[in-house]
């Protein structure tokens, strides 16, 4: 299948494309670095540097033997977009091209501007180009569980059969996220549902939880092939970020109660979940929506975990609470649904005793790279 | 009270302006021509030119002796908006600076484009304004009717609470809506909950549907202070246009079966329920939802009106169904409810034929400005 993977440098972008060549199909990537940028901007660096999208091409060329064309520029530049469409036909779009960050987003009033209108404008742009270009193709978004936030009642699987007054309507499940990064993904759901009821495009929505780890089978352990592994608050998912916390003896930053619980993925398995997802893809006129995640904890369930791992490799890990910087409920019923993939076929890597050890031990290689101060930015959301 | 009104030279906000001083309030307009560059573009000028915001304005002062400073400028630009709010420090605000048609909005691409960016990006720049210099002003924005779309079970006002295996929980109410302009409107409302959650801004959002009319206190009989008059498919409403096709001998149009059901309003009832809302202002951290029309029609019960009063005044009405441009349900349930206006002291003006007559012969007096091929310009919405 001829894919497009969009923001195909990013934590999940780059891993996704090698999958999928190792998997048989041929992949085009697009970036323009905007994660990069942000992170600069913003002094927080991943953990080790990685070759750029041109450079990692042609490390995975020299290893595996497939060719990825790269396209450089910006999906919210509709010139580019026609530019990309129309040298790489696409079948399916991974559509991955936004800034990611719910801590940035709440920055500051040019952070989340530029979230909102990059965000919006690129969605909005995939699905201009499919109309025009492909109209068959099939666009794989991230969406994020984030979008449905933390009702009091179960989450089921996108929608909602709702009784009221005698009468039954089938809804898009509500949505009501507790950041500016989450609130825009809700927009990119209103937006392709629309666009799916009025022109019939296809659509998979993955709601996924954060994602953690470092591994694939295809970086093996060749580290020039990792993604981004970010270990500071704006762009470190938790765990990553407590992994490396333990590794530099900072007391791992628990928010408020933390009793905060979401729904976690390895890394593999968002490859697999995206690949699963392609390979079976949605109807014309379909939007489907996946629930992406294996299982779930609480904040303090993760921390009290790392700190059991840590300790049994020697480290001396802490665990702190600190004053919530966001705003969000610390203690909350949750009960999402989570079958949808596992009936396409995923296999799900839980989190083992192992995989946290083989994740410190890495990091504790990298131990020298770790700046504290990048750690804590204390971005409140008030 | 300050009150600034976003979007003033419009259909609406060009009659608020004069009807907030009229009642006492303070009151200042912003606008950037935008709605009138479009219908230039499109070829789809009102059916009587109207003058520009300096001289409505100068007009209105000769006429009352309130004086209202004008602003012109785009508010997506942050410059501008920083001026406008540093230089008239609201009370209030009255957002309508929104690209409000849904045909035009689903004209093209880049008429699309530019009604997500401008309204989505408007409405975060009135956030960030409040935010940063009017943290206590409360926001009245101009949702719409349309947001809701056509759900098989009655419409509450703004919220519902579900119950869901044996738990329950109040959500915003599902929106789901059949235009890219009403997306963009459901978008906005996104933007609002999510930060009147989390900055404690007040805002109450109006869900207005289609108004007619063109008469209100304060126009009196002086035509030039009348409001935009739009006749055509894209920017009239489906009152008006009707009113104006009547005169014309041009058969009302009706698309496809004509079940479509709305909820209508008078243009002073708008004016009414915005100040009764401004008087009345939401609670700091509150999203205030009121549905805001009067009476439901189906689109065939519109026509049929229309034909009896214009046949009464010696017209020769004609009634012709045309294939649907849209996609919309042509005949489904619709039961919204609307009491919060009323519960605030709304006294509603229902369409009567009295109502009907006067603006079919005021339009009689402009007959010869309707240039037919402005009426129907075949918008498909795929």
């Amino acid at each position: 299948m001829h894919i497009l993977i969009l923001g195909g440098d990013g934590y999940l972008g780059w891993p996704t494309a090698m999958h999928l060549t190792a998997k048989g199909h041929h992949v085009a990537v697009v970036d323009n670095y905007l994660r990069r940028r942000l992170c600069r901007e913003e002094n927080v660096e991943p953990l080790f540097d990685v070759p750029n999208l041109h450079e990692r091409v042609g490390l995975w060329e020299s290893v595996s033997g497939y060719k990825i064309p790269v396209f450089i520029g910006d999906l919210a530049d509709w010139e580019f977009v026609k530019e990309v469409f129309q040298t790489f036909t696409p079948e399916a779009i991974v559509h991955y091209a936004e800034q990611p960050s719910a801590p940035y987003s709440m920055l500051n009033r040019r952070a989340a501007m530029l979230s909102l209108q990059n965000n919006l404008t690129v969605t909005a742009n995939v699905i201009f180009a499919v109309r025009e270009f492909s109209p068959d193709a099939h666009i794989v978004k991230l969406g994020t569980m984030g979008e449905y936030g933390t009702p009091n009642i179960d989450i089921e699987e996108g929608w909602l059969e709702v009784e009221h007054n005698g009468r039954r309507h089938k809804f898009l499940y509500p949505r009501q996220a507790s950041s500016l990064y989450h609130t825009t993904k809700i927009m990119d759901t209103d937006l392709l549902w629309f666009y799916v009821r009025t022109w019939d495009i296809r659509v998979t929505d993955l709601m996924q939880g954060p994602v953690y780890g470092l591994f694939t089978d295809e970086t093996a352990d060749d580290e020039r092939l990792f993604p981004f592994f970010n270990y500071d608050e704006i762009f470190g998912t938790v765990l990553n970020r407590f992994v490396v916390q333990s590794v530099a003896g900072y007391p791992l930053t628990v928010y408020g109660k933390g009793g905060q619980t979401r729904g976690y993925l390895n890394i593999k398995d968002t490859l697999n979940c995206v690949r699963l997802s392609l390979e079976q893809p949605a109807k014309a006129g379909e939007l489907r929506i996946f629930n992406q995640f294996v299982e779930t904890f609480t904040v303090n369930e993760l921390a009290e975990l790392v700190q059991r791992v840590g300790n049994q490799l020697g480290l001396n890990v802490q665990i702190r609470s600190v004053e919530n910087p966001r705003k969000e409920a610390e203690d909350h019923y949750y009960n999402p649904a989570h079958t949808g993939l596992l009936e396409l076929g995923l296999k799900p890597h839980f989190l083992t005793d192992e995989i946290l050890a083989q994740m410190l031990e890495t990091v504790l290689r990298h131990k020298a790279n770790i700046q504290e101060h990048k750690i804590y930015r204390k971005v409140k959301w008030s």
